[in-house]
């Protein structure tokens, strides 16, 4: 029968998820994790090691290519506007420009709809406006 | 900068993650992941180390409640019959009959409407007129 | 304690809805369920008279209005093509005419994305290019 | 290679699209449309001439069946409860009455299931409580 | 012709499924079902009569295992938060534990993602830290 | 009233349209949009002069890019796999490598999950193992 696993949060693994998630998500990704923890440490665990320690850790594609990959499917998928959110924050980040995240919404117009796409459209304003932005298109 | 995993197939959580596997999808456990890693490497590691190693191994549920609760989901998405077939034979494996895995699927009438259930259903059917369900409503 | 539901096929409610389900699927309505019932009863009984012996059997709107909005829903959600298929015949059977089925379907590209939209445009023509099509349009 | 399309709202296209749109959306409309251009002009763009340019203004069929199936779509997506909100407000500009429009929520519980549905109705139920409300049967 | 349903709340259809409700969803069951009926008759009795009177009322499950396989299916559809809640309540109220709540929505992560996950467990805190929430874990 | 619309092929925007679709899909193309013009003219136009003539047509973003974030936006919607199909060609044809399009799927089972990564993994075996498919890796 199977151990349970364990988890060591001094391991490779988990020190590359926490570097990987800081670089997208910049000084909210320790508190993100936290808060998840406090709850379930199971889902904290392979929040950090599974998407950051294993996906976005590999160089096949850069993080800006990343992240527009990520808005793209959250703005079809359509309810997963808090972590949209999260992830056109990240994409500025990375080095997005603020057009390049709306071109990326709009042709999504073709693949989800309108709906998903306005919707979309109206949370990454909601980035933009606020205090956390990133762009390097601003100045 | 993050350095890139590497992944030790000799590991515990790869280990682990292959008991699991077989123990929930049988003799096919490893030609499947075999096929998925001849073409994508990562994307055969995450799949056994990540649902099978970390998510299935641990013991708050049994592995009955686990697949009838997959079963669910894979009702509603809809889309994903090749995977509801792969769980179907699971959750049979696992203890449920075959009663039970049509009750859950009867159920997610009222979550997922009629065409996902109707869908699942016949997929179910194959696997039940197939001579790879073991059920133990049968004799 | 709930006693369980028994099931009287003479009922007002199942004979309610075995006709509603004639009207809209015509002859193959009887081996639809019969196909059903034979894996699972319960399943079958709830498919005549929830959808048609309730919700379909009422007089707020006439069946072709309801069979157009049924096509509009399953293009955007995509996944049930053999849902699809019934409904075409439905609305044509109900009184909608090709032209007319395609229009909705091509309205969905707005709502569900072109993906979407074109699986149910070639579900369509799969159904106009088959004998069972009923189209007032034809001659 | 592909030069860059150039946006002319004096074009029939548009002008077709916002008599459409204010067909649909009533004095909204306009105000709608200044939202999104502020923040993505193309996106606005395509929302004039391509769903209300193209699709609603053909005569195939008629505001209100086209209003209802758009109902049901949405209804069924799940997701899209601020286009719906403006999309029960269209269908009772169109000429449907608040039942009606209810009866579509109500039959897309079979093919959407309960949890998309009821968040309808709630959705609808809030455009009837509101002034915006233009209702037929009201009266 | 099909003559209109006609719906009689002493029926043991009726009954049935308003004891049923009960049993799920506690106190809070008979306002529930007096909100909907308000707005649309029709709607609120399918609500009893289907899900509660006919599947949930049928003994091949127990009530914990169904609602965890809800508590699945409305994990991976992602827009159903409100429908969400009302079953992590019934899920403590027929036996689960928070551990288990929280497993089930962990081991979703693999079949919806992150973010429709992220945002259940979010959902389940919520029930968790209001006075609604009755758990065997507590004590 | 709206009049309809007239779609003159020979207009920039058709054209613009066909030069974008002939570079993502290469000599399929022509065959692909008659194959829709036959049933449905309608559609056909708006295939070309929306997503191709409208969006695909602006500088903002590379066609490379493009074709990845539609990628991941196909592999999340999850019943979309004959058009993930065709954009994991048009990837390839836009510059993308095979590793780049396998990596994009590998990322999305984050946000849509393993079924749906796993289907639209196949898919792009499907792809590479084709004479379609031109990759750069390849040589």
């Amino acid at each position: 029968m199977a151990t349970e696993p364990d988890h060591d949060e001094h391991s490779a693994a988990y020190q590359r998820g926490m570097d990987e998630l800081r670089k997208h998500l910049g000084p909210m990704a320790d508190a993100y994790i936290q808060k998840i923890k406090a709850l379930a440490p199971e889902f904290a665990w392979v929040n950090v090691t599974f998407p950051f320690g294993e996906l976005y850790a590999r160089n096949v594609l850069d993080a800006k290519t990343r992240e527009l990959c990520t808005v793209a499917a959250l703005t079809v998928q359509g309810f997963a506007l808090p972590q949209l959110k999260l992830h056109v924050e990240a994409a500025l980040r990375c080095g997005a420009s603020r057009d390049e995240v709306v071109e990326v919404i709009t042709q999504m117009i073709a693949y989800g709809g309108f709906p998903a796409a306005t919707n979309a459209l109206m949370t990454a304003k909601a980035v933009f406006d606020s205090d956390l932005s990133t762009d390097r298109d601003k100045s």
